[in-house]
């Protein structure tokens, strides 16, 4: 297999530290630079908390795209940056594989035209934990058969809303499909207010927090004498980079423009 | 080992036909006789729904008893019925097993003052079910090593109340022995109402309600890097019936009056 | 909707005792008459164990169809009766809805050439339990982005072989679409032979035993940090019902031959 | 409650580092030293990789117990080391917790007979996961009530052996208290070896083995209609300090020798 030649901006951060290790260590990858804001001309190796590597570091992305030609920019700064890096690159035809919440509809139809006028794929995804979208997309697929279901989503106690984006997500991604139902007995009674959990359209969401724990939700379905689960745990940040990958395998196939890791995945 | 002669009051009931069923096949005790309101002199066989026994109905216990000259008199029958049979048992110098929640504090303090008298054992439970009790043991030992703890019990959607009793009493059980902590970061918040639960003393309770699911609970502590979870999963009612055959084989060995299966079971 | 018109080929086997209640309780089904060896002329409500419905019964399954010009004929009897009301009722018109495992290669071609002649809907299933087939859907998606996958199966201690059929099943349709691979550490070694549990493809199956369990099985997938599960709790009987539910209203829209329920199910 | 003041012996190894930091975030513990066998002198703030503290590094052990006068060694060295270490407290009076599985049966009497000698307390403990003892104690105490049981343990795949240490220990806990019973159907069958797992005494062990898990262990009692779970997940080493700090508390109430966390856990 050809190998891809990639630079990854934002390489200090949690995300940009785990990227640069993964691609270090696939083979079919290879690391030909990184954006930073300093540090430039030196190597990767030579910055704080990153593996020894000779990948030279740029301050410009335009300067470090002509230079190095990549075939694909992994991109895990700031929305800001990370708008203005995409449309960088798609301008020196290299593939963008970006992780990011912060775009707006704008930011994204402008850049879906842009890759449609290239004909050049990019993917922007704001969850890489592949994991976790598989688990969505079968929670979506089994709502069409059970019709009733119950959300556990379990974190550590550092956690400061309940329920979770990905419960919430995952509620909106069910109730998308399935006919509203209010679920439980319809006389039901909370002798301790709460107890019941939270109520999504009918169907129930309850937020466990625990020392301990770290990132860890289980979608349970019921139905006549069975039920059906689907439980995803997050135990660290590497979990995000098998699905770096495998954006970055598949942007390499395309030539247009997809939000979310979900659409890549059949 | 002696054989244990046994005569059953209710046997009716759900739970008397299949503590019928448990004497018939069990090696060391033998089914001496049964307390109907009817079907006086007729057997246990010609009852509708129970196996085949050749045991004599008796409608009139004091009759039964003075005949049949049992050693244990299981009793699971309504709390009236329960204590004039328990008292009758008693006096007989037969040793009651009572399956029952609806005894006052004052009929517990008038049959423990009978057994003393008479140095008989006797016991009085109110939930028979082994594993139940060993979870609720369990956790109330867990405790004392873990400040967090959340419960989350599971039950079929027919059900009324929300949380279960067993889910009170087992949070009950552990508030008496740990120091009272308000859980979960002290600012979270619930972006939808319900999410985090029934508040018990500073711990929380989740009720999840779902066709095909009988009857289930989860208590999960946790602490850095670590959790600890006691779970007890009950599928049908012969679950009931290992406890009733503790209590039997335990009274048998007893000279005193004890309430609750968790008194003894060490 | 218009109410389906439904006969019932063996109502007084465990499936077909199930299958008579659920159509009797499905408002837009109607039992219009079962086929049994014995019996005919008299009533459902008359058959032991049945619940109350003057649907007729028929020993004959031709004069039944004649009499009655139903919609769909469920059959839950033997490989050789099935094969017979089969192609019986695909020649008068009326859709099967069959739950056998006991077809041969031939009958199922024999099916699928006359169902295609006559243009008619027909669905020969061997499980009908949608939980489970969702079960080994999800795990065979899950299969082409995660490597790792070992599968742990329970069930109660009366079974007799090790693994279970849909283990077996489970690990065949995953091996179809993943590379091989062995898993675990190069040099693990078993201190007790047996630890590891049984080897398919270089995946794991695992068979748990106890008595008070009924029919369960976990898949799980793990990659860098994450884990993803997949797991089926089968409580009783009734959970076969829905699949048969949906095959018939499945049945009704199709002019097809279809084998296994997965092929229905998207 | 008066401060606790503490020697750690070892703070560079890994248990070593999270003790110091342990220590360190505890209000009621004082570090007041270190023993390496360099950079005496120094400061803990000073050496790689442990955070900020004054407390000075020694090289000598009696030197620094005559000039500190700690309560408490935290003993995380290597088995020589730590013999050493531990006879060397206890000649100056301060209570040693050491955490080895090196100590030899002579050592562990030649620690006990000094520690009587001299009426001061002392904890050797192979495993400080307080957890992990809770989950073998409330396996041996259910195997009193259950005579069926099965363990799962589940860990990441470059563990080398199967089953793992903790199941190995908790089935020979299990063995201690119940009646030798070949579990499951006396005619069961594996179609392909290894199904049931390792056999222990007649009860089944089965090691699971996936990347990205870390180190778990379930325990399943099942009797009629009934199944009783005990687990522990263990995601990180930060889940020894717990039982270290138990450790050292209980320590300072003893005036005698104890081997085994389990044996200060009630």
């Amino acid at each position: 297999m050809k190998t891809v030649k990639i630079v990854i901006a934002g390489p200090r951060g949690r995300m940009g530290q785990e990227a640069v290790k993964m691609v270090l260590e696939t083979e079919t990858f290879e690391l030909v630079g990184v954006i930073d804001h300093r540090d430039h001309w030196r190597t990767v190796g030579e910055m704080d908390g990153l593996p020894a590597s000779d990948a030279p570091v740029y301050t410009d992305l335009a300067f470090c795209l002509e230079k190095e030609a990549p075939d694909v920019l992994i991109d895990l700064t700031t929305p800001e940056s990370g708008m203005f890096h995409t449309k960088t690159a798609i301008h020196y035809g290299v593939r963008p594989v970006v992780g990011t919440t912060g775009f707006s509809k704008e930011d994204l139809t402008e850049l879906e035209e842009l890759c449609s006028d290239r004909e050049i794929g990019c993917i922007i995804a704001p969850n890489f934990a592949v994991g976790a979208i598989l688990m969505m997309k079968f929670s979506q697929m089994a709502a069409r058969y059970f019709t009733d279901v119950e959300i556990i989503e379990l974190h550590h106690d550092r956690k400061l809303d309940a329920p979770s984006g990905t419960a919430v997500k995952t509620a909106e991604m069910i109730s998308a499909v399935r006919e509203p139902k209010k679920q439980g007995h319809q006389d039901e009674k909370e002798t301790i207010p709460g107890a019941r959990g939270a109520d999504f359209d009918g169907m129930h969401i309850h937020s466990v927090r625990l020392p301990g724990l770290v990132a860890h939700q289980q979608v349970m379905f019921g139905s006549d004498g069975q039920s059906l689960t689907v439980r995803h745990d997050s135990y660290n940040r590497a979990s995000f980079m098998s699905g770096v990958k495998l954006a970055v395998d598949t942007v390499m196939k395309m030539d247009s423009f997809v939000y979310g890791l979900e659409n890549i995945i059949e």
